[in-house]
């Protein structure tokens, strides 16, 4: 990685979209929903930098920018997504002149960001969540079990997931009602219907996969990066008393399938690969299959905030993603060694990313440790869980060496129930 | 219901498939994939019947009949896919002259079964797998936990689901490799990697829903039966082995995910109101959202047989599906309770249908109550669980006044680890 990129477009020194960001994503803008990347404070209009004959020869067609998904681009693999995002960091260098030479061409790629309206990026085909933060499992596992044997006997050989909802995976900004549901608050009277009194967030991250192999085969740690697209930040929201009472014997179900909320820009793995890390040490050794070689963390500094209404938003944890005890690779090769089949535009997600520390905690239920120690927010309010009319905001980003690749925020408000 | 229809098709009376069923299914004949509909044993070829005009004015169009998938027709709501039933069911009633009339228009729109290949009907989006058969909840929780205390607290208040796999959903007839995974046969040694050794079926059905709310909205339980198209025998492949270590805390995963088997014909909830009975008593009382009004159970009577590789077929269970303690109607309503939203596509399977009696459970689990009562098969060998080579087969059918509407087969050949 060298500083020594620069673009012929302005950028903010903190913009998350650098010249060495690059992401994907669908925009509507004018009435004409499109693929379009970012650079600094504009999208780059794929569909009208397409008409320009500047990508041929990538093995793109016109129709896979007039799309309203990103999933026809992931189709055509990972070579060819890399190809293209090169292409697109050499075209925005600075002394790069094929676009920036014609003003027309400029005017009509360019569109300022403030000026067009996000869609969702991808048309998911299964959501897995993992279980994946070694923090955040002991956490709950001090909390509702034996803080002395607060990990179960299986986590620390396998990445724990499990199956969410694909269809109520919604776009940063769009609003959600506080879910009803069962709920049985005391353990010697019956259950009661009504409201989510227990509301969380839960701070995560989620890869989305190129088209993967056949029902019956396996990806292997070695090839599992050559089926990662990107990632995005995911809010798993939480409805902490209705999970309690349902998710014996068969996991969390109408606690999570309410909603749950992703960035908009799909960051590419290349453009993260500059951020690799070590992971923590693993012990007891894992099975051969989980084995894997090379750095296959990532240093992505994160963020949540709470908005109450019409309020300055206060941070209540910065946590990282790089603690995640068990890795993407082996996530994948886990989820598929049973022969599994992914498909392009699944979304695997992270689990709670917590981090050591109690201001690192990814949700309500950690950070107040079950309401027993409420936040204190920069209004002078109090937050045990997450209330009506807050906004929930969750900010992540790389930086190395004055070099800055982010992912914007997720940002979710909260109305009341329906 | 009257027993009077009948057609100028030769309709065996044995048959799954009389006029009075009419589902829907994709066919490939000639190399063409297309929507198609089944009498006897005949498909009937709805692509070149929509071409004669006979189904003009019905709302659908040319398109819709060319699909791969039955999502278009789904999309066209209730209301338009009863219509195209109806006319069917007119069309082919003995005194009808429309299509009959004109042999040219018969041999393009009648084609024999065998000549066709059968297609994935449905192009699934979520997944989700219910667990109310309160015979199998009560069978599971005697033998792994406490016989006196065999269901779990929540159990009948909740109709317990949890969300599954979509892409390993498989149509009949294609084979499946034994998973591989983690277990832990030994409480006191440490987990093993290898193929899973106690391999199950589950004996279930599915039913497949409309185009659903908005996300936020609920669908009441007197609402339910107009979202829902209509449904499919499904084998909920189960690894008990791999299950067993992984699913605390968060649900059954790798047990599941290698493959789920579904029939290939949708049998549609309007050829199945003839059938309709009343469900056991709910005792305690149910939450308002779960009351309903009328007959919502159906009588489905349902077998599983295992073929060993060259050997007749044994039948090893007799259910039925009017046993069920939560009926479809209550697992719409509660999964939508929390404003969860359900599209046109989406499968929703019952969990495994075990009756009252020891030859009607449902897996080989309860058949062979954990391996320790081996079941036998016609050739003298013994079962614990399903052996590699094995095809498991099931079959389901509703018959009431000499009238049978039933569902065919779902039918899966185990083939080795690979």
């Amino acid at each position: 990685m060298s500083s020594s990129l620069t673009s012929w477009v302005d950028i903010n020194q903190q913009s998350d979209f650098s010249i060495y960001n690059i992401p994907f994503g669908v925009i509507t803008s004018q009435g004409k929903t499109r693929v379009a990347s970012r650079i600094g404070d504009y999208v780059i209009d794929l569909s009208s930098l397409f008409e320009t004959t500047l990508l041929d020869g990538l093995g793109f067609d016109q129709s896979d920018f007039d799309s309203h998904k990103l999933n026809n681009l992931m189709l055509k693999g990972k070579q060819a997504t890399r190809r293209l995002r090169n292409r697109l960091q050499e075209l925005f260098q600075q002394e790069n002149n094929e676009l920036k030479g014609s003003e027309n061409w400029v005017s009509k790629v360019l569109i300022p960001v403030d000026a067009v309206s996000m869609e969702m990026p991808v048309e998911i085909g299964d959501y897995t969540d993992f279980y994946s933060s070694i923090e955040h499992a002991t956490n709950v596992g001090t909390m509702f079990r034996d803080p002395d044997n607060a990990l179960l006997p299986n986590w620390k050989y396998i990445p724990v997931g499990y199956h969410g909802r694909s269809s109520s995976i919604i776009l940063s900004g769009q609003e959600i009602h506080r879910p009803k549901g069962q709920q049985k608050p005391k353990d010697d009277e019956a259950p009661i219907f009504g409201p989510c009194k227990l509301l969380d967030f839960e701070l995560e991250l989620g890869f989305i996969t190129y088209e993967g192999k056949p029902l019956g085969e396996s990806i292997s740690t070695a090839e599992a990066n050559d089926y990662i697209f990107g990632m995005v930040l995911f809010n798993d929201w939480s409805a902490r008393d209705i999970q309690k009472w349902e998710y014996v014997p068969l996991g969390p179900f109408l606690a999570k399938n309410f909603a749950s909320s992703m960035s908009a820009w799909v960051v590419t793995l290349d453009a993260l690969e500059d951020f690799r890390v070590a992971g923590p040490q693993q012990d007891p050794a894992v099975f051969p299959y989980l084995e894997f070689s090379g750095n296959q963390n990532i240093d992505i500094q994160l963020e949540v905030q709470i908005q109450p209404e019409g309020k300055e938003p206060s941070t209540v944890s910065q946590s990282n993603y790089k603690h995640m005890y068990w890795n993407q690779s082996q996530q994948l090769a886990h989820h598929t060694v049973n022969g599994c089949d992914i498909h392009a535009g699944d979304l695997y997600a992270s689990g709670t990313i917590s981090g050591p520390t109690r201001d690192s905690y990814g949700s309500m239920l950690e950070l107040s440790w079950k309401g027993t120690n409420p936040i204190q927010l920069n209004d002078g309010s109090e937050r045990k869980f997450i209330q009506d009319h807050d906004t929930v905001i969750m900010k992540g980003y790389c930086e190395k060496n004055g070099i800055r690749v982010g992912f914007g925020e997720v940002s979710t408000k909260v109305l009341p129930t329906k």
